[in-house]
């Protein structure tokens, strides 16, 4: 072949290599293609549902902060933090269900039962890299040595250190690593390291959570920050979904407690990614009192309504962030259900359309495909009648008495399925029942995080 | 650039188009990079899980078959069968148990009731590219249309005329279509057309499914020979499993029925492909009493139990054939799940790791994440004790006793995620409940058939 056939062969190739390019681009994502593919998992790229900053977080009085980097798995960065909280303050928290839970999540569980009250202080110890889950006896020890070196570094009664640990599964945990680290980081305690910390407990988080509030009351101001991290209700190998909110309000810790399990079933238990249940998810609650404000003595009183919807915007914001850092999601999505028989039926209802695979790609592709709705609310086993039921994409009712809606705007509904944020509503007509829950959508993207060669 | 410096990039350049290829071809398991990526969906290629071929499939004395191109919704190939059976037949059927099913099933499900004689013959009419389902008032006159016209061409009872569609949902049935093919059919029934009926009933199938079965008794032969159709629980756009066996033994219809309801529950019941539910999934069994072997009257009896063994073969093989067709599907999947407090228990545990998305991508990735098997257990609702429950990834022992096996070799367990056919064992330690479920794995390859773009 002469210099004009290599040329024109190497200008075919290019072409050639160009279009399976854009294939790979079409099939991954955005990812640009690996030029050695297979073997090495690069971090993941900035989820498109991401907010644009990191919120700033009013420091709580009676609440410090510090990370450190232990090298529990991850080199060149921090996978501990610390909270301690001033003698008097209460803790509340809420679990996973999982009956495999993790040791940390155990002992938590334990130490907080229907409230915790601190009167000698309490501290609260993360670590990211490793999640001490399905490490059998082993785990418990672990779980007892990153206790008593809090005790020796913080000065609080084990009693209310309380351990999570969030990465990989089946591994025994390094807790010398996490022990060690204790000692220095009591001499950098710090109310203004929250955002820190923030970063310290991700694993495949895309981006760091957090979230604030803040309520007036006669007395002075109450403030509520917290942060989490989760990426899918267990992401690959580094499990869960973990959440930390302080506030300095002045609240006994049975009342804390229930209105943050109240609050939960609002938001986090409200959430899906893709309907796997982590073994260590986790939702703790400090209040320090040290807020001028009036202790909340009283539930029914303004300020304690207050502070419980405060809370609860701030839960639901952080448990928002959680599907907007979903893996590999593009889209997030409100299922509204009404109408249902009563408001657990609506929960099944809506959770069986938000976990459904082909409702989930449906939404990826950006296809109105409401037969699949149909199809997830009868095999939800919640009461039902076909020709009640009423679908709508937003604002386009696509579907009414148990038919496609009359003038329906397939262009128009097309349309909106191209947002970033969709509403799917679904009214049973039978009843009062109602729940809205949130997810994301299921693209190439889950399945590469999850799925690609590991080894 | 002089002619070797075009021949050198030439070779770098098809050296890279080899690597994109490769993977491509992982991304979307075997297919080859389309041309012109993005809009039009192409016929999905034959499943990696595909049988070598079509089984020889008996015929059926007192069964006989046609199928037409009746153009529901297809052009170019057939897509309507239909079965008569001879008058003395006797049917079962088991149904979906959405709350949305389609009106053919709700009408075939009350005709059948706890099994059904047919003194005057009974007929089977399938169609493709449409499942009248969530059609409403109008559905509901089509299958009263088709029934009509079954009577008329086939000269049977309405009574014995059972209707199933598949296809999109929520598009008016043109009925018309299907009740004006019947005529000509009746006049080519053929008891050798049951493998053109196996074809008439595809839409995301990529091969037809069959499976047959002879049972030798003193009087004579029975014989079984059955269809399915099916590749997810529901197909994009194309939903449903449908399942018809035709067999020659002599049967009472309970007693049949009581057999197709309990061979179900061990082979259809236990399939998932994406834990979504069809609003038209059918199985029918239709015995024509036409073989020589004496009627079975007392189940007891060592043919009666010989025939029912030799059925749920049949419909285990069909099933099994359903999950090698499951969307994108590059590993066929045995969970076996024992020491379950019981049976109920054990079939919780099993669907919950067969459907939990995470072990179904570490599956496609040929990963032994033990850890998600941990999880999907732990989720599952059912009694579990993390310190006895016990994994195996075929014969490697990957945990027991609530951690790591000790001696665990993940060089021999990877090796051994590479194999198609792949058992994951769980044993939780607690009882004798035990159950055997069959799913696939979860790839790029079904985010591609089910969500990309349609429009």
């Amino acid at each position: 072949m002469g210099k004009t056939g290599w040329k024109s062969e190497a200008k075919a190739l290019k072409e050639k290599l160009a279009r399976a390019k854009r294939r790979l681009r079409d099939l991954v994502g955005g990812e640009a293609p690996a030029e050695a593919p297979g073997k090495t998992k690069a971090a993941p790229p900035l989820s498109p549902l991401a907010p644009a900053s990191f919120p700033d977080l009013p420091e709580i009085a009676g609440a410090r902060f510090a990370v450190a980097a232990a090298g529990v798995r991850y080199a060149g960065r921090t996978d501990v933090m610390v909270a301690t909280l001033a003698p008097g303050s209460t803790l509340a928290g809420v679990f996973t269900r999982s009956a495999t839970r993790a040791a940390s999540v155990l002992d938590a569980q334990a130490k907080i039962g229907r409230g915790l009250t601190a009167p000698d202080g309490a501290a609260i110890v993360v670590n990211s890299g490793n999640s001490n889950a399905f490490t059998g006896r082993a785990g418990v020890i672990s779980v007892a040595e990153i206790c008593a070196a809090a005790r020796t570094a913080f000065g609080v009664p084990e009693g209310a250190v309380l351990t999570s640990s969030t990465g990989v599964i089946g591994e025994p945990l390094p807790h010398d690593r996490i022990a060690d680290a204790l000692g220095p980081m009591a001499l950098r305690l710090d109310a203004g390291a929250l955002a820190e910390a923030a970063r310290a407990i991700m694993t495949t988080d895309t981006f760091p959570k957090g979230a604030a509030a803040e309520i007036a009351t006669e007395g002075g101001t109450i403030r509520i920050a917290g942060i989490a991290k989760g990426s899918g209700m267990i992401a690959p190998d580094m499990a869960t979904m973990l959440v930390y909110i302080f506030t300095d309000a002045a609240i006994a810790a049975p009342a804390l407690q229930k209105i943050v399990a109240g609050a939960a079933d609002r938001s986090f238990n409200c959430i899906t990614v893709d309907g796997d249940t982590s073994t260590s998810d986790a939702v703790i609650v400090a209040a320090t009192g040290q807020s001028r404000a009036a202790p909340l003595l009283d539930m029914r009183c303004a300020d304690a309504r207050a502070f419980a919807d405060a809370l609860g915007r701030v839960m639901r914001d952080l448990a928002w962030q959680v599907v907007r850092d979903g893996e590999g999601a593009t889209k997030f999505v409100e299922v509204a259900v009404t109408g249902a028989a009563d408001d657990s039926d609506a929960h099944r209802v809506a959770m069986a359309i938000a976990n459904s695979p082909l409702v989930k790609t449906a939404i990826a592709g950006q296809d109105a495909n409401w037969g699949r709705v149909v199809m997830a609310v009868g095999k939800s086993g919640a009461a039902a009648d076909r020709d009640r039921l009423a679908i709508r994409f937003g604002p386009h009712v696509v579907a009414e008495n148990g038919a496609r809606a009359q003038g329906y705007d397939e262009a128009a509904v097309s349309a909106y399925m191209r947002a970033q944020d969709l509403v799917i509503g679904v009214d049973l007509g039978l009843g009062r029942g109602a729940r809205t829950v949130w997810t994301c959508d299921l693209t190439h993207g889950y399945i590469s995080i999850n799925g690609d060669y590991r080894s």
